[in-house]
């Protein structure tokens, strides 16, 4: 797992534009660090941010409930973080991570479990877990 | 290349929550076809969607410009649509695409060119092209 010091994490947030989305959020694409298959796409304020590079453990601020959350809180599928990525105009990251259990609050490791293919939707991954074993009804 | 009809592109538009992001966008992750890397984060719109999935050629709607535009239009760089994913929320798509010369803008082949690492920006790949050869001055 990958930690940053509180001066490292001062230095990434003044590069970063937080200024494309209403509420200052950088999207960030999770990425399995071994087999490189994209897991999800959340968004992050600063605080999210700080607490991932701090702590080596994956944040996210959740625009339904307007409040920085970590990922695996409720489920125990926590993201270490192992590798920071920034795109060429500052305003989008790519995360390298290891994954305990699954990305998906479905179920499935990554949440682009489906493919759009003649017509309709297909599950190309087969569940991991049911969602509701993890978060009750 | 993969071209989708008016019908499926109806219902995959019909299907997808445009609701999000101001504007009426959804994010869009761009991966290489063959070795899964992660070439850039764009936005689309409605109509970027459905010219993308109509021609196979990708296009994204320019939240500076404030229009759509296909990738490559410019600078030849076009990527060729190949498999579409769509996540658990209906809010972001994952694209796999056969990507001509490179991503960036930058030169480089992957917008996610740089690492963060010891406090700073560490370049992990190689320039393919020199931008001023592309794009001019």
């Amino acid at each position: 797992m990958k930690k940053f010091s509180k001066e490292e994490i001062r230095v990434l947030i003044n590069l970063l534009d937080f200024s494309k989305i209403k509420g200052e959020l950088i999207p960030i694409i999770a990425q399995d660090h071994e087999t490189n298959e994209v897991l999800m796409l959340a968004f992050a304020n600063k605080v999210a941010i700080e607490k991932s590079l701090e702590t080596g453990y994956m944040h996210y601020y959740s625009r339904s409930r307007q409040k920085v959350w970590q990922k695996g809180e409720t489920s125990g599928h926590f993201q270490e973080l192992q590798e920071i990525f920034v795109d060429c105009d500052n305003d989008s990251i790519l995360i390298k991570v290891r994954q305990t259990g699954a990305a998906c609050h479905e179920g499935y490791y990554s949440c682009f479990y489906r493919n759009f293919k003649n017509g309709k939707f297909n599950e190309i991954r087969k569940r991991i877990f049911n969602p509701k074993d993890v978060y009750g009804n």
